[in-house]
């Protein structure tokens, strides 16, 4: 078998098998669909490889857990990553898992898909709110309930920006709806914390790490508006993203169209990490 | 082919074609499972009748229009309801439509589901919470995102309860988890306002027509948990739960175990409606 042969745009990876994407399906009963009770993952493949599988395969486990929702097989998910990408031929974009619960009674679903893509193209303009509040500990997981990311998205770029930061009711600013938000101030970072009210993001885990190793110093602590006003850089971070800078936070704070010594440094260090654990070639 | 023959109990109504419940399923990549974009309505089955079911397709409607969600063939599914559940027969019990976004660039779904239901027997204990705040207007909409209702219905039953109720970052209280929140007091009735925080529900819409047509003074305003402790009578409308007492707020509120004058009536008025607009027997 050649290798051209063995490379198959179009299929999915469900439950163990090899399917063509037209006929992969769900139950309609799958409650997944009815009732959301699902999850997802997005994970950046770089080089043919998935960059910190095990960190978003870890996230998914403990929101199943958290939420109540199946033990699904997810080992079994993450060792067909690989492969599953070669088969497919992707070398750069995002591999997708998506774990449903299944039908009332049945059994539930884990599937990969694969999909090209690659990292926005400069900086990021930011739009504040809207505001949103999920019962205690539920913003933590990255459940299949998506419609308020897209409608608060589509409100930001109807405002003329990139992307939308959700507020809590009582003024601190959350997270973008696919990024984590960081902020530069006096040679230091900023970043809200986890208390259950943002996505644990692998991407900002991962730009902790750096920053550790780096020496800056870094807090995390609830940021409000003013913060914002006051910040010298800021950046969002998430696994298309990855280290993104901000140009301007609409109505709030212009920066510098060229991204700050910290955000680049952080940029390129996030790269490197990248090229370094999955031997691929550098995005965007 | 004798009546019996005609009577299929195991199939759903997909996109205008009958299908046996086991071979009913959507694409993998239809966006009401990936990313949340549905709608569904559950509708009261009594003699084979769906109960308003003109006004839960009004309102699928206009949450479809409000949230960029596709123009369904809502028509075509209504006019097929009550065929479907003569074919399913079902006389009792409950009809759901499903409408989902569809795969990117594919064709938008809706299907007819039956099964039994009835009314629970008895008044509803109330648990106070989880604290919910959506974007504006999002919590008009019966949306596929159910985890947050199952989340917080299972708070409640751990606590004693029957039905959560959701409070806003304001404090006020909104609705349970599947029904609309009523209070008496001193002979009149209030509820909480359609302000975009509520589903506007049609139990409730019902309600609010028989008040006004036995001349009980009535007023949709936001409730505090005061209101609620001050209240001489509390009830929960729903689909299911038709019009049910409240004997308990949990922490906040006991009520006489028999319902209340007021309640009773309209639980009466209610039945009433049920059974002349659908010439069924009377639930519960």
């Amino acid at each position: 078998m050649t290798p051209a042969a063995s490379v198959t745009s179009d299929v999915v990876w469900l439950d163990g098998r090899i399917v063509p994407a037209s006929e992969a399906t769900v139950p309609l009963s799958d409650r997944g669909l009815t009732a959301g009770e699902g999850l997802f993952e997005t994970i950046r493949v770089c080089g043919g490889i998935p960059f910190r599988l095990e960190s978003h395969v870890a996230r998914m486990r403990e929101s199943a857990r958290a939420l109540g929702l199946p033990a699904w097989d997810l080992e079994g998910a993450a060792a067909a990553a690989t492969p599953f990408l070669r088969l497919r031929g992707l070398s750069e974009g995002k591999l997708k898992i998506l774990a449903t619960a299944g039908p009332p009674g049945g059994r539930p679903t884990v599937a990969l898909l694969a999909e090209p893509a690659s990292a926005p193209a400069g900086p990021a303009v930011l739009a504040l709110g809207p505001v949103r509040a999920l019962p205690p500990g539920l913003g933590a997981h990255k459940t299949l309930a998506r419609l308020e990311h897209r409608l608060a998205q589509e409100g930001a770029v109807a405002a003329g920006a990139d992307e939308a930061l959700f507020l809590a009711p009582d003024g601190a600013v959350l997270e973008g709806t696919r990024t984590n938000l960081f902020l530069v101030r006096g040679g230091s970072l900023a970043t809200p914390p986890l208390d259950g009210r943002i996505l644990p993001g692998i991407t900002r885990a991962v730009v902790l790490e750096l920053v550790r190793g780096a020496g800056i110093p870094a807090e995390e602590a609830p940021l409000c508006r003013e913060d914002l006003a006051r910040a010298d850089e800021s950046f969002v971070t998430g696994t298309i993203s990855g280290v993104r800078a901000a140009s301007e936070i609409l109505g709030v704070r212009r920066f510098d169209p060229v991204p700050g010594p910290i955000t680049a440094r952080l940029a390129t260090l996030f790269n490197e990490t990248v090229r370094r654990e999955t031997a691929g070639p550098r995005w965007g």
